[in-house]
């Protein structure tokens, strides 16, 4: 058998999404309104706690295994389910034989770890939760006996505060940027209460009547311990101020933090002649770090949740930084969650319809087939789900119940909204493709179909010559004239439009000041990316170095949920009617990850898996700019000035494409002309190319 | 307001049917083979962890409550979630305002409980799990803050054993009869390991290589109390015997046992001319009352787990005897579970059918249409999953991974078995009764149409009139030649067939030796009730002394799952291969409460929750009979000799009818004659009735 030649490679295995979901249940609950829980408030799915794992083998001869379960196991041999054990150490017999092991734990996930010298638990388990559903077991890292799934934690490492001052007599911490993780007291004494007002901004620390974030305990809880001892908050908060009131009587020697944390691998870098563009971006990297936890997060701070819209900005934002795809994963299955499907992902429309999009590119860029072998059958009645709700036109719409989200902005989401059919049509694009690769050909066109009718239809109903972009609602039966920028937007990246309507939506709808602004990073996202879609890097460049630096200016050191130049001081902090509401470290706000990657060092997979990419570097009114973006197997590394650009990779077949003014020259590799002052190199990996070009003004 | 004027009944609150299939996970899982878990092999359900509560009040003064959960909960006022709190004393502001509290709880089921003067949780109060799903919330008896749901614990009482003798050196326990509960050392002392061998016969104990159920523990775990410390084992367990083989150094006082129960009033009794069939009697109401439990049982030893299929009988007899409409409730709601709907009740196709069934008989039996309300939707759900099952012909089908039960018996159940065509029908009649109480004409015409389309399809293609009854099943638009009673038993029970089918069914079916015999009491129970029906209640009695009589013959202290009179010795104690696998007290071996109180005490409501109903008593073939009935609001008692009748009741209109050869004579109420030799007499409550009368020959 293949599995004999292997080493050993026990794991713990569970039914499949089980560990992400019940995982997603906790972290749903851990937000905080002045230190009362506030739960998500849509359905939490949970794991089955009954479930049958089973796996053949082949013996020459008997072999003893060792079985682990979290919850309470019990194992049985060919069917014969009277005659079962729950011994830890079990003798199987030589020959072919089916082990069956049923796991019950109504707490945690069940989960098995089975280790022997032939036979161990792996992903070629079989596991059902008793609905004629054999599965794949789902498994991940943990692969020892005493790391079970269900003892999950992040890492953690200690942090010491910047500075302390004293304010109103009592001191403020200053952790030098906005951080995450939990307080810790040094050597705590005396009796009397302890009050903590956490805040994002010094102004939210030293105001505790209007914080959002505080703890409170007792000193005598705190100082059990002897010399030396550190007491350490129960629970993780985001800030990067905490202001501490203690009774009279309590001391401590020191007070630090214990920073919690995803160990990502910074896997890209970019490096320019702006001073203000690196600080952007790396300050990117860090909101998008902080936001990288069990799942990708909306906030820190607010909401803690697993939002689908935040998190399809936050994969792409990824997959040109960090490239960790176990986040990406956890966050896909746990936003999926469970049938019956009832509400949307989130109870946004929008929402469920980004989830298809973002597997559709988590496939793009990964080209990993096995993870959507396993949900695609969640993926199928996700959407069957959603085209239940398409009104008599055959356009999708929001029910009574349904959060139709589109942006932060006042316009009306009645009737069949524009940016939704566009996003129905992506989904349907990814159903097609997933189900051609399941070899579901005549459903693959189905979709296929249906996506391009929906498509023409949303052009032709939606499409206004006149105001030269795609209007923004349709109400029974008839469009409104309102147009707004977002479903143009979409048609734009998603590549729906004709040349000539590309150059008006430009023209007449992105750069046009009478269409109203869009003030979220969230749309800020799509929209900057579209421009450069259409070479408006250096007007791009202009808007990042605006918005992002506007926020930096202000004392970020985290990008926000939202930021309207237009407020006054403390005024940026508040949101929906909270003085501290807004989130000072918001997932969205790091969006020039994506925009200085994808356009301006201009890295993009062109087929699964970065087996192919284009390179198409940008300097977008830079002198020089050099980066490194990770493709998943390997790295693309770009440097680029006004008239060199290098090129290296280590996996893959690249094709770089620039303008020049002038023939350029590279010695490493043939140069083809494509078209008006356009040029294109192959980048085999394991060369370096370097390209004397001329750029054009 | 309506509640200002009420006493203070605060209780606690949930999401309705969550505590009961909470409750069903836990009871499904605490079946043992020889120690070793084996939990019901269907999905297990479990609760939301995550639900909100919402309640309008009007107040002309602020008012303290006082707040307690199971679980987290998070308070707020008027939809202003942001400010929140979790204080256990919160005082609401005068007004007319709205309370929302979130609890969430991701091991028991949520709950809440509020006191206040005049605000509290009752059933007044509404929980959604955030699908847009306000629904009232659950309650029960959990009245005081200090008793949550999730403490719900049966009853218990000590017992002792009648005798203990020793054998091969070990003490063998007699508890008398057939018992359930937890063993108990008595001040046990010393060190060394303590095995128990339970035995539902002695011949099981005293088999500690085979017996089902066995314990075991370390002497020093039980002998850390001081003197009269008593040691209860953690597991109940069914049992009557119990060997014990301890080390020597293990010495105790003695051993007894805490029985474990529902405190369940004994309100039927039957008390006749024939001491066996008292016996017989009181038997049966002892063998429900092991079976009744959190749920109603299978079997107190195996499964342990709830079947539809047999908890119908169990709901019948339940309301000839104890009338508890408390565990049938639970039972109800558990064995619905949730959606989605993906496998059968149990995986058996008749068990979802039987499911609707009860309903109705639960509706007949009770008038408790709030119950109804409740659950209507999930009804709906289960029979839309019912009828996506049917094939071409409309008839149901068992899919590849259904279990097609209907009896253990040797046929086949490929293709549409008329059985189950008929359960089908009974179930659209039963939604069509309850949509109508929902107001809900047009959906009550479509289940009650396509259920008369469906009976006569099934009265076409199976009657058989050469055989003269319902032939079993048809396959690829075939019917096959079978014969079996199951189809023709159920048309009758349900009175679908004509007076000539009925005729012909109980000659060339029922009573033809040629058909193949039922072996069960599951079905001999529908089989005896149909034999009744059609008068043969002297037949009916001769059948119950020899079957029922038969077991006791052998030594039953309770009712088994089968028992075939032509088996040897401790054969009768084997089953699915498994030595001492049958169960020796299963709730469908307790029939004959049935068949006394409905067809020889003759007491059936007529119509729902028995404002009106009929006594129509036979003594077939005894020489006397008394015997008391409930009917939810009252009792009706009958008392019937060769040549009296005597009938009491205390609520609702009941219509006596008897036969009698001589003009009857009763001086409480007018006698009206209704046919051939067949009489009537209204019976009011509250006054006694006597009617002279002749019995027919």
């Amino acid at each position: 058998m293949e599995k004999n030649t292997k080493s050993y490679t026990a794991t713990w295995i569970w039914y499949p999404g089980d560990f992400e979901i019940r995982l997603h249940e906790k972290m749903s609950v851990v937000r905080r309104a002045r230190g009362v829980m506030y739960p998500a408030y849509w359905r939490l799915d949970r794991n089955y706690s009954n479930i049958k794992f089973r796996y053949r083998y082949e013996l020459e001869q008997e072999e003893q295994i060792h079985v682990m379960a979290e919850g309470t196991f019990s194992f049985y041999l060919d069917g014969k389910d009277n005659y079962r054990s729950a011994d830890s150490v079990i003798t199987i017999p030589a020959g072919r034989h089916e082990i069956s092991i049923s796991v019950f734990n109504d707490i945690e996930t069940p989960a098995l770890f089975i280790s022997g010298p032939t036979v161990w638990t792996d992903s070629k388990w079989e596991v059902t939760s008793y609905q004629n559903d054999w599965k794949q077991a789902g498994s991940w890292t943990f692969d020892t006996p005493d790391n079970p799934p269900s003892r999950f934690r992040l890492s953690t490492t200690p942090h010491e505060p910047t500075s302390v001052t004293i304010h109103d007599g009592y001191p403020l911490l200053d952790f030098g940027r906005e951080t995450f993780g939990y307080l810790r007291f040094h050597n705590m004494k005396g009796t009397g209460t302890v009050r903590v007002y956490y805040g994002e901004s010094m102004a939210e620390a030293l105001s505790p009547e209007e914080c959002v974030t505080l703890d409170r305990f007792e000193a005598r809880d705190a100082s059990k311990g002897g010399e030396n001892e550190i007491y350490t908050l129960k629970e993780a908060k985001a800030f990067r101020y905490v202001w501490i009131h203690a009774d009279p009587e309590v001391s401590w020697g020191h007070i630090s933090m214990l920073y919690e944390y995803v160990p990502v691998e910074y896997q890209s870098s970019f490096e320019c002649s702006d001073p203000k563009m690196n600080e952007i971006y790396e300050m990117s990297l860090y909101t998008l770090h902080l936001n990288t936890r069990e799942f990708f997060l909306d906030g820190i701070k607010r909401d803690r949740w697993v939002w689908s819209g935040d998190a399809y900005q936050a994969f792409l934002m990824n997959y040109y930084s960090f490239f960790d795809l176990d986040v990406t994963r956890r966050t896909l299955v746990a936003l999926r969650g469970k049938d019956p499907l009832t509400m949307h992902i989130n109870t946004i429309l929008d929402y469920s319809l980004y989830w298809f999009i973002s597997l559709y590119d988590y496939y793009q860029y990964t080209g990993d087939f096995e993870f959507i072998q396993q949900y695609y059958d969640r993926a199928v009645s996700l959407m069957d789900f959603c085209l239940k709700q398409r009104n008599e036109e055959g356009l999708v719409e929001g029910r009574q119940e349904d959060w139709v989200f589109v942006d932060w902005a006042d316009f009306n989401n009645d009737g069949a909204v524009s940016t939704e059919q566009i996003l129905l049509v992506r989904g349907l694009e990814a159903m097609s493709l997933f189900a051609s690769l399941m070899g579901e050909d005549a459903t693959a066109k189905n979709y296929s179909v249906l996506g391009e009718e929906i498509k023409s239809k949303t052009l032709r109903l939606f499409w206004d010559d006149e105001k030269g972009g795609l209007l923004h609602h349709r109400v029974e039966g008839e469009t409104k004239p309102t147009l707004t920028k977002h479903a143009s937007m979409f048609a734009m990246t998603y590549d729906y439009l004709s040349p000539e309507q590309r150059d008006s939506v430009i023209r007449n709808v992105m750069l046009n000041p009478d269409v109203p602004k869009i003030r979220t990073p969230y749309m800020r996202f799509h929209e900057l990316a579209v421009l450069c879609e259409s070479g408006a890097h250096d007007f791009v460049r202009r808007e990042i170095l605006s918005y992002w630096g506007g926020m930096i200016e202000l004392g970020a050191t985290t990008f926000w949920e939202e930021y309207d130049p237009s407020l006054a001081d403390d005024a940026h902090y508040g949101m929906y009617g909270v003085k501290f509401g807004k989130s000072l470290c918001h997932a969205w706000g790091a969006g020039p990850i994506y925009i200085l990657g994808k356009y301006f060092l201009g890295v993009t997979p062109t087929s699964p898996g970065y087996e192919t990419y284009r390179i198409a570097p940008n300097l977008g009114g830079l002198e020089h700019m050099k980066g490194t973006l990770p493709t998943g197997a390997g790295q693309v590394s770009v440097e680029m000035d006004l008239s060199t650009i290098s090129v290296e990779s280590t996996s893959g077949t690249g094709i770089l494409t620039f303008s020049s003014s002038e023939s350029p020259v590279c010695n490493e590799g043939e140069i083809r002309e494509v078209g008006n002052c356009s040029y294109e190199v192959t980048i085999e990996a394991g060369k370096k190319y370097r390209v004397s070009y001329q750029l054009m003004k």
